[in-house]
């Protein structure tokens, strides 16, 4: 019943699509949309991500010191997702179903019950 | 009511991330994901999007001939999705909330009334 | 007997190594330059060079139209290169020797008899 | 006088160059090495590199543990050289020049004296 509750509920990858759609044509960037321009833009956000990190050695979970950096971090991984959400949908796939569907061939070729002394 | 229309719902930021949690934990994982772990593991699978495009040259939006391509790049894609939902639970970032707050700064910064030539 | 061809002599990447080190030594970054540190820093830069190409579509060979977009380029390529000579320095790899391994290697791999219709 | 200091003398970046240059020629691959076509290679490249490191936590120095895996990485680290090497020649830039003057332009950015507490 809360607004927070609502707000989570709504972002979905499909929220997000037709948000970054709405986005481009609104400003006349479809054109610049396409596969492999979208996914330079990704490969540059990743980078900007990378660039966060560099020269931290290990940093523990949580970034439990981090605070406006902790902002940036999250916009930088925002620009990845907004990328990745709209090269998926320029590549004509649904990114929701998609991801779905990786998770169960996941469980299938990695089994929760086997040991696994390296992460594959 | 339709079935495909409860799983679209479903596919939101915040599901992705509780079954991301499961998947490490049942796997004894969690050791494993560490925020710079993530983040290669990240760039590797952003690598593997790029192989698939790398040779093409410019390829339409649609990917009108791509068939078991399209199903592999989904499936790149979609790694590329979870370690990035992963990598952002990892540092204690709501990515779903980040998303919205980058679209909003986006939306102020990228008037929809200005005239672009080029992409900013 | 050209000052030009002496120089271009001297850009082996053993002697960029030996710049690289001596810069790192004289302003205390050694302990900064691990090898994953070096790696996110690569990753950075090639997002640099990706963020040169993002938006203008295919781009012909020789970038004839380029010039002072050109420069900056040269700069960032060049970023990826420093970072890849130190990187492989502090792996403990002499990035030369392994590049003419690596040549040999392919050589075996293609054939130049066969005939390619894709790219492998 | 010896063999591989021979050796060590011809792995200039311009050998590279000539060396890439012959090999596409000879397979008829240059209509393939197109600006952005390399690029795409390079971040693939540069995923497999990751991949190498992505689970393994922080790493010494000098990897000295590594055995074959080193030798793996050598291969990948070289894929990176030689992607560059070959970009930066389908772009009309001479990188051992832009690497030389890259290390000009450092040199006076970051002076020696200073003293840093982070890595720029």
């Amino acid at each position: 019943m809360s607004g927070v509750e609502e707000v989570d509920e709504r972002v979905s990858l499909d929220f997000l699509k037709h948000k970054m759609a709405k986005f481009a044509k609104e400003r006349d960037w479809d054109h610049f949309h396409t596969p492999r321009n979208l996914l330079l833009a990704l490969v540059g956000e990743v980078g900007e991500v990378s660039e966060i990190f560099q020269w931290k050695g290990e940093v523990p979970k949580g970034l439990p010191d981090w605070k406006e950096e902790r902002i940036h971090l999250g916009e930088e991984l925002s620009d990845v997702l907004l990328y990745l959400v709209r090269l998926a949908d320029m590549c004509g796939i649904d990114l929701g179903k998609a991801a779905l569907r990786k998770l169960q061939l996941n469980a299938i070729k990695y089994k929760a019950s086997n040991k696994y002394t390296q992460h594959p």
